[in-house]
């Protein structure tokens, strides 16, 4: 069935409305599954529709997630889920149907598959291109303990190409390890997929051939049916009449019509009596059944919840301001490169794309190569901008240490949902990047009070002749005004925003870092209202180099330091505050406000702030707190 | 020529000493290549026999270095070697010939490609896999400059397991860039090669033929011809008669013989004039043309210098104790696994792999993989332990928050050559692990005082149930005596190792991480005995979670806190304190003793703790600082 519209009233699924549990599809007769498949999508639509989320991926895995889950003795054999955002139709099969309206909210299901909802999650995931390694570790795992069960791990084409899904490929043929791995490819990553590996892909399916296997677990090569989809066969493929998979040493098969159930288990079947490593290549498209997001599919990727009024504001997504000022940026200087492993959309550069395609790379899903790419360009005298997730510059790490800021090259950083990220929860929070960057030598490092000093900080950053980041959060700016014209900052140079109180002789000192001035400010100033206390308010700007000066200044009539900052307060931006104020012989008390030593369960971006205190009253409220000890202690 | 000896005495060179520079080479007959590549081999020999370092590499890679700087017009076409350790022919070919013999000392050429040391040096490397990243960025960029050159980027096939360069094809077929990659095979990456790439190799060499090109560009197929070695051929091919290469896209040449001098030359003259993502597959040997390392592959992967005085040392290394720690633990627990990722050797597992070949998992190289196969062997109730060196974890950073971490899975780490490393120089240091490890939540983190405490903290972090790291430094123990049976720390709790000058008021506590404990105890001894002021020496043992009982113990009467540790001040163990003294409100002067914010180029790991203050004399001149400030300021 081709839907048209998102339902509105839960959908009459009364076949899906017996599972309860994986075993009550297993008893079901194989010509059932059909049926199953078809109240699973409406039962998704209608779902995702509630919650928003995730949306195309899930809708593409229906026909797979129940041929799986017929076909394997779940949870007992173990099924990995790369990325997770295609799990919610696993979800419904597995319990938890009626929650999965709650999915992303605070208390409600979780975004991705997660070990202490269901033992059906096998493997917590988030960030892309794990569950061949996770995959792997369970079966040599259960292969040890002479317990061994079937595992498979399903990934999309876009995961395959970082590295780390290759990397773990080469090791389960090291071992000849009993792994099946299904590779959804649907020719998309977030974005469209890219490079070497979608050509051979594509080149495979060209070819017109299918390798199949039947229950006697003979291999036979066949003409591929008649497909209603033809959109995989674009004519960018490779010549070579080869096979990566069989190269690598994977038995490999398909490919295979990923919406078509029947086929699905006859194939599972079969390849469960077959050992070694194992590829299953099926074709499924993104929003599958769904008429506006097959056509649009990455608009579909993920949705908005229906009929929640949409927020008044007009301020622009920290993305958008990201992107608009790349454009600007190139516009006056022609050695500008952009470079964003496959995250083109939601790190606004769609409009860069189009006006510069020469001048754009997605590189896939390869944050490492991301980053090296970017100091090879540089050591040839260009100024390439990445542009990249905090959570996900985590993958390139060692690269930013090792290949851009030892060699003092000049790459710029755009580092994207920093801090808090609400509702995709733990795996995509950004709280880290403020300890693992201030570490590394030759590096700036900025965070903005708004998206007006976004833009002047990126344009600062760019100009900066060696690495240097700006690091912004989720979601809109302030809804200040952005000043075209833009303006170097100095490096290493704070600033005032706010004195309240400057009558008085106590004095607290607000040291506020990025996304967390503006709370700070309101803070201090209803603080200030309260007290007869001289408060200042710091936008600090500079995470690296720390602006050592205005502490100097402020030192001097300063009883209390207060540092603020939407990252964890261990190693964070106010831990360089402390190391400053020793280093310098200041000895006062200090208060470090920020996040605490614990994954955060997603809730709203606000929801969250406010349990760790860090929203205006959050602050307010430690601020007093603070200054009534060091009062009863004087 | 088959040389047999190192030899003491400088090689009689002529055509080698006459090459100041590659375009002398290049003036030269094709013909007198094969003098040029026996001289420089032999004062290779010399060279490294004098200075030590590495060797087999770059025995192995004398006729290729010759053949690529005779063909393409360096500097202005790029070579990048990606390791590096292979570089010394080419430093030598560069104007570094007489300079090579100070490879790896303090002031002398640096270990690896250095881009401020020579401009042939086109990337700085030390950390594997990088080269096809870098030289895409750079044969990008030139093009976008309309200023094309030839870029050659030099990978072996061990750092060709690991995922970035996967990635880097990936997108170097995207791009069509032209690029041409040389694979040198040598069946080794420092161990053995492994997995389903090593047999993809061998498969290809199995099948007898060699893919070639003509003067003319048109490319043939012929039979390849006798090898004069072929223990490239073993039986573990797989049946795939295909191309990985080709598969992705790339445009495949070889295999062809890495030591014939002449047949490279007109391999690369053919191949220049082709456009394109090209790869050419040679075969070389490590330790080429020198008997013993011929036939012993590891041991000559590096050598010591010749002559030297063996340290009289009988203090194991730690890598030996993490070893033997390792066989102990295992022969009482049939749960352990043990996991490396390429670095049997280095991570003293020799044994282990030898005792327990069903519990070794060598994954390549590939520390992404090895974090997230640990984690699906945990999620399977295993007890996986993965030995890592701190640089290279720095590659595995994600996989350890997102995979091992949030999940809170049972997954030990042994960390080894943190701190400073030596002659290896910057790439290699490990010294921000404190930073990029103690915000991660869930995580257990120590560091041992000495090789005994070591093995304990091992044990620990074994029993520990959830992730637990052990970091240690590169190089010997203090010579303690080792306690073989295994006693758990307390998690958390750190020891006083020693109080000078109880009777006096005045009182310092100087708070020390793993490495730096035996110097702050030395540094504080001497203190001790020229003052009269009470110090207290603390092995603090624990970065997370820090003892904060001690620490409010400490603060009642302690008028100056030092903190010491082989890590950077910022961010690090000491960074740690700051924060709780804060949180406590104890308000003290604190000295921060660590690595100050500057990559350090090479020299012995004694004298770069001198430069950095952290041996017992500098320890002890900045605590004599520190209290001569308190004394003056109060």
């Amino acid at each position: 069935m081709l839907y048209t519209e998102i339902p509105t009233q839960r959908p009459v699924t009364p076949l899906l409305d017996a599972i309860d549990h994986p075993k009550q599809l297993r008893e079901l007769e194989q010509s059932q599954l059909d049926q199953v498949a078809d109240e699973l999508r409406q039962f998704i639509l209608y779902a995702a529709g509630q919650s928003g989320g995730h949306f195309g991926a899930n809708l593409g895995v229906v026909e797979l997630t129940v041929a799986l889950h017929y076909c394997f003795n779940t949870p007992n054999d173990r099924l990995i889920w790369d990325v997770g955002h295609q799990a919610y139709p696993h979800k419904a099969l597995t319990g938890r149907r009626d929650q999965l309206i709650t999915i992303r909210a605070k208390d409600g299901l979780a975004a991705f598959p997660l070990r202490e909802e269901s033992e059906f999650d096998t493997f917590g995931v988030g960030h892309s291109s794990t569950a061949i390694s996770a995959g792997l570790g369970m079966a040599l795992a259960r292969r040890y303990q002479n317990d061994p069960c079937d595992v498979v791990s399903i990934i999309g084409d876009g995961a395959m190409t970082a590295g780390m899904a290759f990397e773990a490929m080469n090791d389960a043929v090291a071992h000849n390890a009993d792994l099946m791995v299904v590779l959804n490819d649907n020719d998309m990553s977030i974005s469209c997929s890219t490079g070497g590996f979608a050509k051979h892909l594509a080149a495979i399916w060209e070819r017109g051939e299918s390798v199949n296997i039947n229950d006697q677990g003979e291999v036979f090569v066949q003409p591929y049916p008649e497909w209603s989809y033809n959109s995989r066969l674009h004519s960018s493929a490779t010549d070579a009449a080869d096979n990566l998979f069989k190269a690598i040493g994977f038995d490999y098969f398909g490919p295979f019509d990923g919406h078509d159930v029947q086929g699905l288990v006859q194939v599972f079947a079969a390849l469960k009596k077959r050992k070694g490593p194992r590829l299953v290549h099926i074709y499924t498209k993104k929003g599958k059944g769904f008429a506006p997001a097959e056509s649009e599919q990455i608009k579909y990727h993920a949705i908005s919840k229906l009929n929640t009024a949409a927020a008044a504001t007009r301020a622009p997504k920290y993305s958008d301001v990201f992107g608009q000022w790349l454009c600007d940026e190139a516009a006056q200087d022609k050695r500008l490169l952009a470079i964003t492993p496959a995250m083109s959309e939601g790190s606004g550069m769609v409009k860069f794309a189009q006006d510069y395609p020469e001048r754009f790379f997605d590189v896939a899903i390869a944050e490492q190569h991301a980053v090296t790419l970017a100091a090879g360009m540089a050591c040839e005298g260009l100024k390439p901008v990445v542009a990249i997730y905090s959570t996900f510059l985590q993958r390139g790490y060692d690269q930013l240490v090792h290949d851009v800021a030892l060699q003092n090259l000049d790459v710029t950083f755009g580092i994207d949902r920093a801090g808090l990220v609400g509702e995709d929860g733990p795996t995509h929070a950004g709280a880290y990047d403020y300890a693992y960057m201030r570490t590394i030598p030759n590096l700036v490092l900025m965070a903005p009070k708004d998206e007006n000093e976004c833009r002047q900080m990126l344009h600062t950053a760019y100009l900066y002749k060696g690495p240097a980041a700006v690091r912004y959060p989720r979601g809109n700016g302030l809804g200040v005004d952005i000043q075209q014209n833009m303006v170097e900052i100095p490096i290493g140079q704070a600033e005032i925003v706010a004195s309240f109180n400057e009558q008085y002789d106590d004095s607290i000192s607000v040291l506020a870092f990025g996304s967390r001035v503006q709370a700070a400010l309101e803070a201090a100033e209803s603080f200030a209202s309260k007290h007869e206390i001289a408060v200042r308010v710091v936008n600090m700007r500079f995470i690296k180099p720390l602006d050592t000066q205005i502490l100097d200044q402020l030192a001097a009539n300063t009883q209390l330091f207060i540092t603020v900052e939407e990252h964890a307060v261990m190693a964070g931006a106010g831990s360089a505050v402390n190391e400053y104020l020793a280093q310098a012989q200041i000895v006062k008390p200090v208060l470090n406000l920020g996040l605490a030593d614990r994954f955060m369960a997603q809730a709203t971006h606000g929801q969250m702030l406010q349990q760790s205190g860090l929203d205006a009253q959050g602050i307010e409220k430690s601020i007093n707190q603070a200054w009534n000890a060091l009062e009863q202690s004087v």
